[in-house]
């Protein structure tokens, strides 16, 4: 069976958007990007605003936001359903209850469970560079995405660059 | 019945964008808003360079393009069904025809169908203004989108307000 | 004498931006624009955060960034001096007394001065539409950056396009 | 003396821009960061039109340009002889010659001149991974930009991190 769904999971500044763009340039097909960022765009200012950054890096999302989650969820399986290949970046903030969501609405289709692992100082450190980011989330994020979550396959940013990382998980798509 | 998509067709720089802005603003439910630029940015760099920008701000994009969009379109729709509020902000580059593919996408939900004008040479002012575009799109695609598409509503920006031309539109959701 | 330096001063979403854009398209000869937001973007994480934005759209600057944007003036001065033709692009927050530091640091140019004024209700509404502003800053701004500050022409974007804005202002320029 | 000027010369990707973020963080005082890239945000449609981006990645600038960029640099000069610390990011597409002119510019000034080094296939990636720059400056510049330069201090971020980078040098700002 082809795999036509790419899920990569990882904190904050782990590098996941740049594996992203590299996946899209060595797949030989053409794929889609679609991510939590891609959501938050999306949305109104007013439910952005229910999502909560602690000083401590940490997020919190409110009911509005899951429910308009839920949707999108429905609609990207729609998208590869209809035949689209699609490489989806996110941080599974609720962990194991995040990927259970995925799997039931990505539900008969065959997906590549990618885990993206960086250091947490590390990403800290690549947070800082970014200067687009809200300090303390990399930090925040490293191990609580990964909590119960099982995967087929984990890359590690720290010493790896973006592109060797892709070609790894290129290698698994069948 | 309850409208739950919104789709706003005009040219580049005609203000869809604001007018969206605008809309997830002034109506009561959160409503999510998904555009081409949304698509364009989750496409792979080699099929977007599938999309040419001619000399005269004529746009022409690829079959695998049109692909893409198709199952795009299919998910979008799958997001309303499961119950998600849609602003779809699009330039009908393809006139009745590409309201037709939408048609198709949206069937049997419930639509208000608007037309974005605004005059072409001061759509073009604005495209300078804004200077983010490529010049010429705002005048080649003025007319051209609203070629043979059907309206609940048009509104046009050229002497009025984004605000203004979102509650005259927000007024007609029921 | 020759003008060669154009100061643009109004409140937030009032379209000094979009004027100043116009403006490098219409002036002949080539025109560096340069504005407090070029500023914010060259100054520390730790410094930007001494900019406080009130709920209701104030905006309060702390000593440290007062003391960088005076070597930022004069060093936007310098350029002038050294043959560069400049369009400043700023919010006088500290109405008279920030003309005043501008006309230090510009002292024996040829400077025209320019107000651009905008309804406080239309700005708030275009950066409703615009979406990334912090929301109050438009109606805040709108009358007390002009207060005791001298201009030698006013435009007002309520009603006209910042082309035809930048073109009045174009006239001026000897 | 005290360092009041820290230039950074690398290619494209080789990370310049996130070492001086991490530089703005980690030094006690606050430092504007100025770079080429504030320039070219700064000019003329037109004339940013005057740089050509070749198929190769290579990239050359008008007559136009190089006039407006000596008059930024004696304004940069300025700014720190007015008071304020500066980094400068940038890449020496002159190689020796782009250094001469920022040592004409800087004449009198203490400053820390550090070359960023980049292997050229580890830049290419991080081009890739990144997505917002023309395929091929990275690899283009990788070597040219150091031609002839003479330097305090090299960094290398083939393997090394951006804040560790920016350690090493700050370590040496007196």
């Amino acid at each position: 069976m082809t795999t036509r769904v790419i899920v990569l999971n990882g904190g904050s500044s782990s590098g996941k958007s740049g594996i992203a763009r590299c996946l899209q340039a060595v797949l030989p097909e053409p794929w889609l990007t679609l991510g939590v960022d891609t959501l938050i765009d999306a949305i109104p200012a007013g439910v952005a605003e229910g999502i909560e950054f602690a000083p401590d890096g940490g997020v919190s999302v409110g009911s509005g936001f899951q429910r308009l989650e839920d949707a999108w969820m429905t609609g990207v399986a729609a998208m590869v359903r209809a035949g689209a290949r699609v490489v989806i970046d996110d941080a599974f903030l609720g962990g194991a209850a995040s990927q259970q969501r995925w799997r039931d609405a990505l539900n008969g289709l065959e997906v590549l469970w990618v885990g993206v692992r960086c250091d947490g100082a590390v990403a800290a450190g690549r947070e800082m560079a970014r200067g687009d980011r809200v300090a303390g989330m990399a930090e925040a994020q490293a191990d609580v995405v990964h909590r119960g979550v099982a995967y087929d396959l984990e890359v590690d940013t720290t010493e790896r660059e973006a592109l060797v990382c892709a070609r790894e998980i290129a290698a698994r798509v069948e």
